[in-house]
């Protein structure tokens, strides 16, 4: 059998990149075999050369000097998972520029500054493929570009951070709080020690702005993305959202509307309550899962591993063989033209929302917050009191509603004298009105 | 903007069919957008021309001669969605010899005779893509092939037939017989008026050869799986399921084992107990879901609708896309080798499993069943007498047992004299054992 060698030049050898080259080496004869292509990974790029890896390198192998290895003429193709915009974005390009195909797993890079590489790779006629960036293992992009090329995609809701995902569900599932939580899933190495990329939903941002592009096929970075975070909610939410048929989790949602005037996208990060018969109320632990909705094929999902070493080196591993095997044939894989989006405000969505907030106990002071959410225009679906007397807490469901007129029915409703306090507010999402 | 026209002959119009011809009309001018191809749909082959449909097509377009349309030099790519092995597949090879691509919908043709389609394919050099042959829309084919390219996939479980998922979600939530829920199936439209290929795991059969020689790499037919029905279930089976965490399904499933005179496959069709958190048990009503577990990206599923015209038609139009695509540049998309399959018998596979009989109001009676499975080597990880008197029924749940051992103590059993009737026989699948 013949096989053509593919050298590979590896930037960066942390979690993902130590898992690449393990994965390269268990999976080589097989890959071989099967596609007839001879991996190598050739030179790795690393910042400290001296510190304890998880893989046994060569020191011809090993290199402080990423430049020099992506304009290595002994290199094919570049794996990029170093991460962060700066060195990774000119070392991208400039093995984008001299022909090289790119493999990258930097949704930071990607969400920023996309159109920039998605356009040099354009105009080389090389592969910038990045399965890994978004959801880790699950293919995901793949399916997107190619499997729904034709599909009329109106939406895409992504449970994309484990951390999070996490969190939430020890939250609902052990009644622990928000901290008890986090502090688990650090212990677990699930969360880093400063989780704010996660918890703030930066993390989720990235990949929502990605999967936004993808999806729709429009340029929407990272900055686009409305954006909430989790450090706000209670066990009590949870509990509550559960007594009413919700499961809280923090979703990436992107959104196509058609207008008069062309397409709108909205794109957001936030928690929401999802109906427990959703397929995404069933996603625990720290699994990543994304539902496709599409005017032709319906409900899709793909669950699985979203971060990990081994996962997101087996999405690495996967663009690998199809960049090589594009290689050896001399084409690259399509790209398919971005063009520029409008961002449709968070201000202008529709939800249904849940409402909690503390009230006085006195006569009328239901009546009075009713009716603030009448002034507004907003019509409520359900309402229940929690407690009695000065414990009590009043719950509500809205109809679908536009986030704006909500605000401002919350904040007349925070200015009342029988309010003492505005809890949290969620928004249904995967409702019938939702 | 050039497009370049892809030229499309239809073989079939029926549910399929019709629904591809309306997504087209949609999805065109978007279509030629994104991906510069504008596709015609130029001839259509029907069985009855006089025949009523839900698309209108012009006379001239629609002819019942299907080997003109494909030997038309005007036809630059063919859909088949006639189904059936004849004409399909004389038609299938006739194209692919003449040069031209293949979309195909045809889980019997692929399931029985894709070893003759694929080699048809290799030796010409162009596409056959079948993507909407398995779980309908949903993307599963391609990432396997292409995502998963680099994984060391160990075993794949789907549901794969909406109809009996349908019926089963029906008889296990609303207490209804099998065939009651069988009858509504009917009157939805979501099973056959025959429904023997559907309730007998014949369809879940087909679909469960293809996806095993994906995955693996092997060449596995229809005769090769090892296939049990549903209509033995019984509405106490499934709530009895239920007491125990666990919901019932019918699965296909795909095995691989490595063993020192290389790999072995395993491929079945029977309904099991599935955890109640695991994230098949969440599939209800007709969706389907295919479940991938993988060496390095660890747990996969992929969830959406596996039937129906219009999930079905749009996963035919993404690969029409990809290997108009293709076309246009004069490529095709790889074929990895199928490899010939060691193919391990039911015998030889490890499972728990749960039993039930009825046993006669006896002192000894239990003692006497205990001691033929321990005669048998099959351990007994719990065991529950429901009812009392002449009406006492046994349940056993095995830890892992060989199939073979568990059929000799069954065959024992039901020798007993205190043992009136033995029950439902299922496999535990995707426990901590399983
Ligand atoms: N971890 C996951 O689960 C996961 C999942 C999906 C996507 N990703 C993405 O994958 C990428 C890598 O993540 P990771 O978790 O593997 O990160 P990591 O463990 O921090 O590894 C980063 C690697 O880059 C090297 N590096 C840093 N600056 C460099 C420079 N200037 N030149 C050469 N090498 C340099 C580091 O070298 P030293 O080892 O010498 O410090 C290290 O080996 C990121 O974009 C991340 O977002 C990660
Ligand atoms: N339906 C689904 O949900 C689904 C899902 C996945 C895969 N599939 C697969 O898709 C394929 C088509 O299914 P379907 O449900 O669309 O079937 P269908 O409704 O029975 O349509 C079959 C079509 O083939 C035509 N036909 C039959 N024999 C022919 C011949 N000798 N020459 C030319 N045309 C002929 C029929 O013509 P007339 O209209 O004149 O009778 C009809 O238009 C099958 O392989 C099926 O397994 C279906």
């Amino acid at each position: 059998m013949t096989t053509t060698p593919v050298r590979i030049g590896l930037l960066g050898c942390g979690n993902v990149g130590a898992a690449f080259v393990q994965l390269v080496e268990r999976r080589h004869d097989e890959i071989a075999n099967r596609h007839q292509i001879d991996l190598q990974i050739t030179r790795v790029a690393v910042r400290n050369l001296s510190r304890e890896r998880a893989v046994d390198l060569d020191e011809a192998v090993l290199t402080h000097d990423a430049d020099a290895v992506v304009h290595d003429p002994d290199i094919d193709l570049v794996v990029e998972v170093i991460g962060g915009i700066e060195p990774a974005r000119h070392l991208t390009l400039s093995a984008l520029k001299a022909g090289k195909p790119v493999i990258s797993a930097n949704k930071e890079l990607l969400a920023n500054l996309g159109a920039e590489i998605y356009e040099a790779a354009g105009d080389a006629g090389v592969d910038i493929l990045f399965e890994a960036a978004v959801a880790g293992g699950i293919p995901l992009i793949r399916p997107l570009r190619e499997s729904l090329a034709g599909e009329d995609i109106r939406r895409v809701v992504g449970i994309v951070n484990g951390t999070t995902n996490y969190v939430l569900s020890r939250m609902a599932e052990e009644h622990v709080s928000f901290g008890e939580a986090l502090a688990e899933a650090q212990e677990l190495g699930y969360a880093e020690r400063d989780p704010t990329a996660d918890v703030e939903g930066f993390d989720a941002s990235a990949k929502a702005a990605i999967i936004a592009s993808i999806a729709f096929g429009v340029q929407v970075v990272a900055g686009d993305v409305y954006r909430e975070g989790i450090a706000e909610l209670t066990p009590g939410d949870l509990s509550f959202a559960a007594r009413l048929g919700y499961v809280v989790k923090l979703l990436a949602i992107a959104e196509r509307f058609d207008t008069p005037d062309g397409a709108e996208v909205a794109v957001r990060v936030h928690p929401a309550m999802v109906p427990e018969h959703h397929p995404l109320a069933a996603v625990r632990e720290s699994f990543n899962a994304v539902f496709v909705e599409g005017a032709a094929v319906g409900d899709l999902m793909f669950y699985g591993r979203g971060a990990g070493g081994d996962p997101t080196a087996s999405a690495v591993l996967g663009d690998v063989i199809d960049a090589a095997l594009n290689l050896t044939n001399g084409r690259a894989s399509r790209l398919s033209r971005l063009s520029e989006a409008t961002i449709r405000p968070i201000d202008d969505l529709r939800s249904e929302y849940y409402i909690n907030m503390d009230l006085a106990d006195r006569p009328g002071a239901l009546a009075t917050v009713a009716g603030v959410f009448g002034d507004h225009g907003v019509s409520i679906r359900a309402m229940e009191q929690e407690g009695m007397g000065a414990e009590a807490r009043l719950v509500f469901i809205t109809h679908g509603a536009v986030e704006s007129a909500v605000q401002s029915t919350l904040a007349a409703v925070r200015d009342l004298e029988v309010v003492d306090r505005v809890g949290s507010v969620l928004r249904v999402v995967g409702g019938d009105d939702s």
